[in-house]
């Protein structure tokens, strides 16, 4: 399990259970279906086994895999997402969107039903819409030394950021 | 810069530009607007100094970033998201999402205008319409002893994830 951040903020939580190195990337290669320790440890080239086999015990011990053996001697495992699991496919997809420019056209999630590209936007039930990135607010961390300097700031300098940088 | 995964695959290249220890939770407190180095450090509460400074460089090599001294004696900077930078409000939106069950009511991203909670949801700009997750296809990563075994496990149980550990 990675370190903790000691804050009480779901972008924080979330990266302490899936922040490690070749965690998501073993999430992207369980979307496509269950796989055996092997199957993995060939399509993430370069893990070390013994760091695959780390990582598949706090995932399971996370809730994110379920783990089945389909042969007991020599033991081999097969690994299958759970629910919670799946659900990362949405940090998976918005991690393809914005990584699609480093590998020109190869990447990002495509929409099988009709095998185009998809975007990933946020979609307001309420409104029932898709909503402008501009109106979108991630709250603020709650713990730790965090609260008072960012209220400072929110009060100093507005919400939106600024385009100078853009 | 975080190692290489050697994969040509979005999501890998991705995580090695973001997929270091704090540089999402820098780009979190970004996305509000832009903050000193002294205002990111207390946001970031138990973030050691040199390592806040060594992201910030690596984030600004990486055109997340821009720099801008707002006192030359002694040097004091400010930190502004980039375009390419805010462009990742999406991946901590989609991390903000998944987290939420463990701060229970106070996580999420937020719409600003009439205050509700969002789903952040793949939409596809072809169909016009949002998609299913059952229908996101991730391309398959290319490079690396990944393409093999997963075209060959992908001939052998088909594409779609089993329901068995949900």
């Amino acid at each position: 399990m990675a370190k903790r951040y000691g804050q009480l903020c779901p972008v924080a939580k979330s990266l302490e259970v899936v922040g490690e190195r070749w965690t998501l990337l073993i999430v992207r290669d369980l979307l496509r279906g269950p796989a055996r320790f092997q199957d993995l440890r060939a399509q993430l080239s370069g893990v070390p086994p013994r760091l695959l086999s780390s990582r598949l015990k706090d995932m399971e011990s996370a809730g994110l895999v379920s783990r089945e053996l389909y042969s007991e001697h020599p033991p081999r495992a097969s690994y299958t997402l759970t629910g919670r699991g799946r659900e990362l496919g949405v940090v998976v997809g918005a991690l393809a969107t914005w990584g699609r420019p480093f590998v020109a056209r190869r990447g990002g999630p495509v929409h099988t039903t009709c095998g185009r590209r998809l975007e990933l936007v946020h979609y307001c039930p309420h409104c029932d819409d898709r909503v402008d990135p501009s109106t979108v607010r991630v709250p603020v961390a709650v713990g730790g030394a965090a609260s008072p300097a960012i209220r400072r700031r929110r009060t100093m300098r507005g919400r939106q950021p600024r385009a100078r940088g853009a």
